[in-house]
């Protein structure tokens, strides 16, 4: 089974920027700016909404549904289902970020309810949270990964099962990233060695990715595909998945090298890390990407 | 009817640095830190609270209220109606954002009922949303300007009939920002032509003017001038209003050309803009503002 | 009475570094992502949660509490009580950021319920807002220090007085920051000459000073201490709470001197703020602090 990447993370990252999905996020206000502008720096357009009595009439003006976890409560989380199950009907891609799930039962139990109510077409969180999604023991640090759960060369074969599973059992496009990130189907796992370790020494980077899978997914799913199969479908998602992680990947490598004089400064990497999304051309996203299929 | 501009402008942006009018935001969470920071760069000085029960104290102890219908939810839109009663008890000069409106039944109702109810002192929003409030057929593209409402060369008489009917209609100053930007008080009509594309690349850019309009409205209209009659009055929003659209622009500028060698890079532009905006001078303002009187 | 602030200001930040403590930050949605990013520049891991269904949970998976009264609101005030609580109870430190007692009774009267419900380790404020809570007369300018209020050379001995008597009353360690910072248990009071005005033209400064003082307060009283007394405990926090505001204040001065070329420029200075926190040593931060002992 071959993939040309490099086409097709091409293909993908101008899409984005050709069709500009509208990107409806119901997110945490921590991170929720750089959400904003890291979404129009890679060329889509974001739309915050999360009263319960708008949310259904939002959606349906988008592209894509952007669900994250990050600072729930009970009005958002009404707004979740509200928008998550408009976005099914009518066909909108919707991803779902998971932050913390197994930190609270709130979170564990919100996650589990959106997964079994609504069809995501993708999920990005860190190892620790796609486990708790998929087996329940995740070692969550607060929202951050547990260190024995980090994806490296050690546990990729391990960690790559856990998500291929997660992605069977959910009937969706999985995604852990991590120093090594990992994107399955169900069938196919790629794994995506961009990236750069400032990027955890900055808010909003996981975030951020879910944010940019979801234009991804959303600028390359479109309907006039609507004939394609489920697999067709599916496949379709898991490629904008790969070629969103890895551009995003690139942007923290374009940015850590910009950042090399002032290393380890975290607020130039950050600024850097949106100029990089913002200016990098699709050809530079493929040119670096490095995806192994597994 | 000739307006001295320069001195104006002059005069209105060195009184927001010498009043620095604490401005209480009403507002959404993907822009508060951009516009409590843009308030601060010009001179005023930011207070976000939008809890029901504290806002009629809150505003009471400020010089401007700035409404803006980014993330509304029902607490926040009840907080809109006590500040913004409160504020007009007081002769406290309040400005509405009314983000999104028309993108839902939620929005368009709130701001509908928020102008039936609250005398504004000017309004500001993109040409869609203003014509959605004017004559509820704005096209508007989420948050966004729908393509064929921003005004051009084309359309420039049109869209200044059209806001200048709005604020006749709703006795306020109407701002509808874009790549030109109109301002009217429903006699007079000024096209501005400062500010640059790169600001439709970073969140904020509209919620930013916004809040950088209501500080210079407050600055400008302050109760040593209660003696002035309703149409003084009008006209010191008016210009308070010019004043602040084009200076704002003219930072949007400063940024672009700061950020020339590194173009399209929205972070440093974002940066940049606040900097323009806490470091020219009210004379920098004044000598670029490209200010026709319609 | 000799203090060796040098070393104690070493081992305070390396432990931010080593024990990388989670915090819970129940805080306002303008400066959450400034907080969250200051927190990781110092080595620390934040967490925001503020539904009251799930802050015993999360607060019971973190090294400290940092409550917030930015921008208050109902479900979030009690999320502050349940949060409190609950820390109290494990023995978790907790700080209080009282932003903006005085300008309304809610942010008044949740301040002093807390203050009264909740042991708090430290509380960190401006001078009005500790005076408000220490006297019920702090003269309050919105979430800014009252110009009367401000701690300068004149009223140095006067202010230190109320801090320490506040101090006193409420069992807890009081930081009150400005010009010339004070920090006392009610014993020690030491005034600290670190910072840069800069810090007042961009929002978020005090914001983040409670969160690094929460970072710090947690990383240095470890519960591998729970034998010590009271009063070995305070002066944990006190030391713990000097060494985190002359480190932040440090980290203003190396930001205003790297901002100096771009004279007042806002961004910049916020950018190169967090830049500091996030590539000083130690050992810089003990070489600069101007501590005296009051």
């Amino acid at each position: 089974m071959a993939f040309d990447f490099f086409s097709q993370i091409v293909a993908s990252a101008r899409n984005v920027r050709r069709v500009a999905p509208t990107i409806h996020n119901i997110t945490n206000y921590v991170t929720a700016t750089d959400c904003a502008n890291v979404l129009l720096a890679f060329g889509a357009s974001p739309i915050m909404a999360d009263e319960p009595d708008e949310v259904a009439e939002i959606v349906a003006l988008c592209g894509g549904l952007n669900v994250n976890l990050g600072t729930p409560n009970r009005s958002t989380i009404a707004a979740m289902f509200a928008a998550g199950r408009r976005a099914v009907e009518l066909g909108i891609p919707a991803t779902l970020d998971p932050v913390g799930v197994g930190a609270s039962k709130l979170r564990t139990e919100t996650a589990a309810r959106l997964l079994s109510e609504i069809r995501f077409a993708a999920i990005r969180g860190n190892m620790s949270e796609i486990k708790t999604l998929a087996t329940g023991t995740g070692a969550t640090n607060g929202v951050d990964v547990g260190a024995a759960d980090a994806t490296d060369e050690t546990n990729l074969t391990l960690n790559a099962e856990i998500i291929k599973s997660c992605a069977k059992a959910f009937g969706t496009v999985v995604v852990a990233t991590g120093a090594i990130d990992l994107v399955s189907d169900g069938e196919k796992t790629a794994a995506i060695r961009n990236g750069s370790p400032n990027a955890a020494r900055i808010t909003g980077a996981g975030c951020m990715s879910s944010a940019v899978l979801c234009a991804f997914v959303a600028a390359n799913t479109q309907k006039t595909n609507e004939n394609r199969s489920e697999n067709e479908a599916k496949n379709a998602v898991w490629t904008a998945a790969v070629a969103a992680i890895s551009a995003f990947g690139v942007c923290q490598e374009l940015a850590a090298e910009r950042t090399a004089e002032k290393r380890g400064a975290a607020a130039t990497f950050r600024a850097e890390l949106i100029d990089a999304a913002s200016t990098a051309t699709p050809e530079i996203f493929a040119e670096r990407a490095k995806i192994e299929l597994l």
